[in-house]
């Protein structure tokens, strides 16, 4: 057996640089009954953050740690028409490195798992690769924290949360606390400042902590502190400087979001989830959600679900909030999402990848004259919404390197160029 | 925070003998977000199959391990056609100790969680209690291994295994091991003799070290023999006596079938599951099962379903094998299990509560003038099929006592009595 590496560590002799090759069934992962010694991926091994394996991990996450679902009721699958077309792999453009490559090249370069184009509401491109499946789940990582963020605004819209309150007063017992001081709206739009940082190379970085808090990494010996679950390890942050100045990407916002929201509204997430867009939308599998040591939910990354799915929730907001015949959420919750925030607030953050965006409850808001927005995951898991040209992308993606930063060069113009190929020649 | 007691053994202040007062939700378990510290049940604590924890634990065992999902697929739901009847509750009967109960009273009495009647392929009672909800998924313990028993049964008749052949026959590493000189069909009917005992209420019996390989408890640092999960553990009994002389229960045989099935068909078990029963039954829900520390589902006890389709699957045989307009099984299947195996097999296992039983891959068959047979849990989940009466009964409980000679007493009578009163009184 092979010592463990630290979190996202590759083993040396597996670093293999390409989306094709790192194939996991080619390369054997979990193949077999029972698979071979060396071909095994468990959460006992601890493992299954690093490279390759991550790349099969990213689909079997329910099978390396607890999960809740999210259901999908009883009701009908929701249509999703199909109206594929063949010349989408051929549509050229430019990186922002402006180096040329073909969308299709794209598809193996942003080491994509499963991918689905909508436009107009009908699907025009379907793909997968790997060991993800049409009907399998896939780690959405931080494409979740889009799904809170909708919540809570439909929660505000509704009159159960104001984004003025501050966190203490809706859980009084964090008064004092970095997070106590701190509005439902900071909270919101990641503009807190707390005593965490989340750099997803540095082993030592807060959101590793974080994630064995979550459980989705086991816990060492020495992580005893955080064997309560996300809540008690968000109860002992610290402040560390003034709330509201900037935007700054962390994790821990989103399951604070989530703690408020399951306290006001006394339903658990994946009971909210599922009432709110998994049964009405006609969501096609039940989803699941990976949870902490105290059942509690991942809010900030937990999601597990299929692409079909995924492209259904964009699909919803491209339409206003509107899908499978009835209004999912206010088309005024769409619209403040459309609208983002304060651009000046994120640009301290540095994204040098997408000029003019902003950061809005939870979602990443471009400001372009299409005003698209997208929630993202670290390893290239995206859900992109062009109102304006009707394109809906998602991709279930298990990148190579995590951080968008490593995807945005190729993934900012091509999800453009397809909205504008798909423009100009509608089907 | 408590200490952790040996699995199985209670909190010397919780040894709460009753149903209704050991009902989760009223007991404070899990509830809340976060839930407070001493009413957290999670694989970490290690308390899970603790009293009154496993009555929290039975519907959310998904939570507490890693699980695989096996898929219903995107067809629609198969009907349950209702005829619901308020009769049946007052219906008396004697328990096998000759103490009077009601129907109803014998709810509780068996610690049900949920329980789902059917008459003639219509719903006339169901009932839930506790944490257990209609669209909820209850652990099958050992009702899983009549599904492994049904695939098994199913892949003989379709020319993929022999019960003559040996085991070592399909999985030549075998060879020379306790497993490896046992037929298919011994390991089909339990008479295969191996050196281990399942003895539920003994905390050093070999099916807490099973439980351990097979993920459903968490491994102790002694227990680093069993990381390789169930199968190597398999490959390393030993026979202890003669193979085919006796029926023992023992939950090692399941496994070493569901590896043998998936080995020969090159499919997982719960793609098995899902293809010959979830997704052409049109159950209602993707059922989950728990899986070991290398991706093996755990045939011999890992099911997870919601009470609805374990009546599907009980309907399904009382049709002969026909539901949801197509043949899932044939009918010369159900017959072998109807026809049960050797009864004088089956009296030197002790089972004084089952007279004329005998046990028939993976069933436990009557031998009584009705045929009826039966899948068992050992916590009092069970599939009762009484193909005369026409009569399906889906429980699933969680009973304070493990083993279903603490509840057989009232279940034997308890299931006749009902299919009694519904043969003289039909809808």
């Amino acid at each position: 057996m092979k010592a463990v590496p630290p979190p996202n560590a590759p083993f040396a002799d597996e670093c293999i640089e390409d989306a094709r090759a790192s194939d996991p069934a080619k390369l054997g992962w979990m193949q077999g009954f029972p698979p071979p010694p060396d071909r095994r991926i468990s959460r006992a091994l601890g493992h299954h953050f690093s490279w390759p394996q991550l790349r099969w991990a990213v689909s079997h996450t329910h099978q390396l740690g607890p999960v809740a679902v999210i259901q999908r009721g009883a009701g009908p699958i929701s249509a999703l028409p199909q109206a594929l077309r063949d010349d989408l792999d051929a549509v050229p453009f430019k990186t922002q490195r402006d180096e040329p490559l073909t969308w299709g090249d794209a598809f193996d370069a942003n080491y994509t798992d499963g991918l689905l184009v909508l436009h107009k509401g009908r699907v025009v491109h379907e793909r997968y690769a790997g060991v993800m499946k049409p009907n399998g789940t896939h780690a959405c990582m931080s494409v979740t924290k889009s799904f809170v963020g909708l919540l809570a605004l439909k929660a505000v819209y509704d009159g159960h949360l104001e984004e003025d309150k501050l966190i203490s007063h809706y859980i009084p017992s964090l008064k004092g606390t970095g997070f106590g001081s701190a509005s439902l709206g900071q909270v919101m739009d990641m503009t807190t400042d707390m005593a965490y940082d989340e750099i997803y190379t540095d082993p030592n970085s807060g959101i590793w902590q974080y994630l064995r808090a979550a459980g989705v990494l086991p816990l060492r010996a020495e992580d005893q502190a955080y064997s309560g679950g996300l809540y008690d390890y968000l109860a002992e942050l610290k402040p560390q400087g003034t709330h509201g100045v900037a935007f700054a990407y962390k994790t821990i916002n989103t399951d604070m979001l989530a703690w408020v929201l399951q306290t006001v509204l006394t339903q658990s997430l994946p009971d909210l989830l599922s009432e709110v867009f998994w049964q009405p939308m006609g969501m096609q599998q039940d989803a699941l959600i990976q949870i902490d040591q105290c059942g509690n939910a991942f809010g900030g990354g937990g999601l597990l679900t299929c692409t079909r799915d995924l492209a259904r929730f964009g699909q919803m907001l491209a339409q206003d909030g509107f899908f499978n015949g009835r209004q999912i959420v206010p088309a005024a919750v769409v619209e403040t999402i459309r609208q983002g925030s304060d651009p000046a607030k994120f640009v301290p953050a540095g994204y040098t990848t997408l000029p003019g965006f902003s950061y809005r409850a939870m979602w990443w808001v471009s400001g372009d004259p299409h005003r698209c927005f997208s929630a993202r995951g670290v390893h290239g898991q995206a859900i992109w919404v062009d109102p304006v040209a009707q394109v809906v992308i998602a991709r279930h993606a298990s990148h190579r390197h995590a951080g968008n930063a490593m995807n945005d060069s190729v993934s900012q113009p091509y999800y453009r160029a397809i909205a504008d190929h798909l423009s100009r020649h509608p089907s």
